[in-house]
């Protein structure tokens, strides 16, 4: 059996878009007192564990996603280090780890990873441990300084889909207006007007206007469109330099 | 004495720019056997040190860079944490860390931060150890992992002055177009065409024109612009939802 180091973890942020709205994947956490049935802990955390000795970062991110949720392939990106001198030390925290395994340190630092995924196309498998989704919206309580760790993954993503095309890969390869809004807003937390949407979008030359509607939905049909990366990569010297 | 952390350090990456090139900060790692005298290590590091039990990133960071290189009150960055099994591995790392400390844990995970400063404007007061500002295009040979760590936070530094005004404060508050130009051509390692360089920043309303010109140049005086934080923090919204 590999050796944990005791003091080094990785913590998963694993956002979903399912269409409506942005999901963050879930373990419980729940333990009881053997003798006298008492719930001890009943809250949830981010997917996460400790490192091996001979791991690096990369490999323990993916290794432990799977074994909790049994999501495999997925492309995780290292967004931020946690290392506060007291972040597992609450009362619940303690009996936790206690539980977990008596080797871990009472600090313990974690390097956090995150990744956006299409929620409604993969399947949990469903582990030793309950792992649920949960909208950002409507959020359990969590343990640890895992709401710490998911506000800041939240400021990466939004960050980042302000400025890279990453929004396009959770939509069909041909879209319409309405559905790339959608997206948005639910990452992003907001609302825009329809109208100056559609105007800021149709400027965008690597989001391409097809000669095609959408078919057999009961609204009126859209237009379609799609993105075209290689428009995109040919035009982002231009438009990134000094997009300040 | 306050004990460090065997397997966790933090590294600092300083970029200084003097308004001809971009530099970054290194310490001399200077190692001869004692007997013979012959010379076991000479080459560079970054700033960097083990963080204490009782001690998180931010403070260690700015703790280890005070105690290098006497510069202080230097906004760090978290940007990267390195974990590779065999960061440390080489036969000059084990030298210089069992040299430094028996403690040392043999796989240490470092934590990486950065910085950009007015490097004409600080003084280095060297401590122990020889510390000096290198050009990045003339860089000495780099000890542990720390070539890579630095073209990590090469990569976040061009990331993010594409993406914010971070430029601006190394500027004058009154500066030329010439010299805004020079400023991203040193930190971007490229150079633009005057004209079109022009032509987009004049787009920008937050950078405004003045009706002033430089004086006591010996070259004919140029306009002189400032750079609007309050126009620029009012269009934000505006600019970067979507700029994609």
């Amino acid at each position: 059996m590999q050796k944990i180091v005791p003091n080094i973890s990785v913590d998963c942020v694993i956002f979903g878009f399912d269409f409506k709205q942005l999901n963050v994947l879930l373990v419980e956490r729940k333990l009881q007192d053997e003798k006298t049935g008492e719930t001890l802990i009943d809250d949830w955390t981010l997917t996460g564990y400790h490192i091996f000795e001979d791991e690096d970062f990369d490999t323990a991110a993916a290794r432990i996603l799977k074994g909790l949720s049994g999501l495999d392939n997925i492309y995780l990106e290292q967004f931020y280090a946690f290392g506060k001198v007291s972040r597992v030390d609450s009362p619940k925290d303690n009996i936790w780890l206690k539980h977990q395994h008596e080797g871990f340190s009472s600090r313990i630092v974690t390097v956090g990873y995150y990744s956006l995924i299409d929620n409604s196309t993969v399947t949990l498998q469903l582990q030793e441990r309950n792992v649920k989704w949960f909208s950002i919206t409507d959020l359990p309580e969590l343990g640890f300084d895992h709401q710490e760790i998911l506000n800041k993954a939240l400021e990466k993503l939004r960050s980042k889909l302000r400025s890279e095309p990453i929004g396009f890969e959770l939509l069909p390869e041909k879209f319409t207006l309405s559905q790339l809004q959608k997206l948005y807003e639910a990452i992003l937390g907001t609302t825009y007007d329809r109208r100056n949407f559609r105007k800021k979008v149709l400027q965008m030359k690597y989001i391409i206007p097809l000669n095609e509607k959408q078919k057999a939905v009961k609204h009126k049909p859209a237009q379609l469109f799609i993105f075209s990366r290689d428009v995109y990569e040919r035009t982002k010297r231009e438009r990134f330099d000094f997009s300040i």
